[in-house]
Order: C-alpha cells, then structure tokens, then sequence
C-alpha cells in the first residue's frame, strides 16, 4: 500500500475506534511511525483525509445500492441489507457526528447532499422495482415517503444508539439491530407469499444482532 | 414573571432561534436587559438553564404521552401527535445538539435515559391499548421494537432534517412532517375499519406540513 493510502486507512480505523474529534493528524503519523511532515506531504489537514475518506463512502453507496436488475432472491435481500450493515461499520465515525462534520465543511456538504440525492433516486427505483416483482406491495404514492424514512433510519441509527447509553458501545450487534429494524418498517409492505423468506431474514439478522460482538472480520 | 423563569424562557428561545451553541449566558441577561451578576445570582452556568428546560421537558413527556383511559377518538390521535410536534418544535435546540449536549453533561445524560425509560413504557402501554381497543393491529412481539422506532424517528427528525440541506431552517412545517413520518409507519398497523379516520388524519398533517411557517402561536 502507498504511503497516502495507509494514511487513510489509518485515518479511518482511529477515527472509528477513538472518535473522529479525538485523533488528530499527529496520532494519525505515530499510528503509522512516520513523521507529521510525511503526513503533510500527503493532505494538507484532517478534513482533507475526511474528504478522501467520504470518497470511499460514496463508492460504497454508489456500487451497493444500484437498482437490482434479475428477480429478487433471498441472496438480493441479504446484499442490500449487508451493504446498509457495512456502511454503518466502516463509516460509524461519520454516522456518530454527521452533523458536527457536516457543518464544519460545507463543500463536503454540498458533496454528502449529491450523493444523497443519487441513493434517494436509486432506492426508490429499488422499491419501485420489488414492487414491480410483486415482492413488496408499497402504494406507489408511499415509495418517497418510505425511502426517507429507511434513509433516516440508517443515517441516525449510530447517533440514536449513542444517546442511549452513557457508554455507548457502537458494537457490530447493536448495527445488525438496525438492520432488523428496517426490516420491520418493510415487513408489512413484503408480499404475503414472501412471508417464509421474510421470517428466515429477520431470524437472520436478529441472531446477528443478538451476538456478543466479534472482532470484524474485514 | 419572576426572574428565574423569565431568565429559563429567554434562554429556550434564544436556543432554539440561534443554536444552543452559540448562545452564552452574557446573550440572555443582554436580552432580558438585565447583568450578568443578576442571571448569575440565579445559575452557575448556562449548563444550570439547561438543566431547569430539561425539567419542562421532562413534564411535558410525562404529562402528554400517558396511555389512554377511555376509548380512541380521532381526538386521542390528535392529542398524542399535536403532543409529538409540540416537543419537537419547544425543545428544537434539544433535538438539533442531542448527542453534543448529553456527552458533555452525564448528570443530564442519566436524567434524560431515566426519561426516556419511562416514556418508552408510557408508550408501549398505549400501544398495547389501542391493539386492545382494535385500533392497531400490531404483532404483541412486534411492539417494542416498534415503539423504538418511533422514539428515533422523533429524536433524530430535527438532525435528519439539518443534515438535509445547506442551509437547514427548522421551520414547523418540517416538524409536521416528521409527524406525517410517523403516522405513515403506523399506517399499515391500523384496523381495516379504521381506514377513513387515518385517511383524515393523514391528511390533516399533510396540509400543515405543505403549509409556509407561520410565526408559532404559543
């Protein structure tokens, strides 16, 4: 790995684990035993590393989210909701302070909306098409209003949780909690002879959720 | 007035006008036309107000989110949603900061969990109620995490709605659209029969969520 990529890499693991507004680009440099100077020559301050950071982000959204385009298995099922379970892991950081980072760059805000705005346009053709597929039975003047409620409900689910607790531990099982709950907002919508396929995936991630938690297997 | 309480008034205000962050004590005694040493006579610090919202907070959850006694009206559902914009909208400041303001104060922090406590039981007594009267229909092992979902929908609508946009203006009609938000998650546990008594009350939020702000009548 380049130099400039183990940065980031290093970035996004302290950030994760110590909190983004606990770890400054020095710890970063020490993690990585090399100087702040090697650091510098790569990114002119931390929210530079935010922004390269965010790209990965968005990639992750881009390529996970993108409408299904064969008929929708239980194996569709577990990619969506395995892409909305790694997204809130890799990025638990942004998620536990997306509005502090948000507010403090507004380029990388105006980046975040763009990219929200193409998840928004991208999961409402995804129901659309579950509908189509007669897997969900959504009302068609539901579709946005559902989308913003899933979109919230993974956004906030790291923050909600932190409020919850005066320890809170963003653990990889409290994250699978949220995905059962986004299950649950769906559930009624599932097609009634979805309902075997429907019990096996909320069984699925409710004993993801129910596990104590295992270092993550990257 | 006596001072106190006007001194907790202006602060709520200025909070929820300005940001809670950029509002020192200096601000309020400045606006209230009185010295600092007066304010200070009555609070420590600015973290002593909070304290003393928090409280009204606190009573306006107890007081407005007890299960019902008699039979659901569409009044009840009125009464209990009108109750949900009323917290979002008096205590935006609280909402906009959650996290912010709970991690730098554990005293609050624990204050607020003991709350939230009771109101998550407050409100799957109702919950469980409403199934009884055939008003709902919610699976018995469905109601808690359903409750759940519910409380972070209202905790973290007002964060949802800054990350949002650019230039994020916490108007009401916003906040009644949080409230639409949550009726459309309930919707598909209402009774059958219940179906034009939801219809209308769908509607009815949706009309003052599509409304321009209006200055908030008290």
């Amino acid at each position: 790995m380049k130099t400039k990529e183990r940065i980031i890499s290093a970035a996004l693991l302290l950030f994760n684990e110590q909190g983004e507004a606990n770890v400054t680009t020095n710890h970063i440099a020490a993690h990585l035993g090399i100087s702040p100077g090697n650091l510098y020559y790569h990114f002119r301050n931390k929210n530079d590393i935010i922004h390269c950071i965010f790209l990965q982000y968005r990639d992750h959204l881009r390529n996970s989210f993108t409408p299904i385009k064969g008929p929708a298995s239980p194996a569709v099922w577990v990619h969506y909701l395995d892409a909305i379970f790694y997204v809130m892991w890799e990025f638990r950081f942004f998620y536990a302070n997306l509005n502090d980072i948000l507010r403090r760059d507004s380029e990388l805000h105006s980046q975040y909306l763009a990219v929200q705005q193409e998840l928004t346009v991208n999961l409402q053709l995804l129901l659309r098409e579950l509908n189509r597929q007669c897997v969900l039975v959504i009302p068609d003047n539901e579709i946005d209003e559902l989308t913003e409620v899933l979109k919230m409900l993974v956004s906030f689910w790291v923050s909600y949780q932190s409020a919850q607790s005066l320890n809170p531990q963003i653990s990889q099982s409290v994250l699978y909690k949220g995905v059962s709950r986004i299950l649950l907002v769906l559930k009624p919508y599932f097609h009634p002879k979805q309902g075997s396929e429907l019990t096996q995936l909320m069984a699925h991630y409710q004993t993801l959720a129910a596990k104590p938690s295992d270092p993550f297997h990257k």
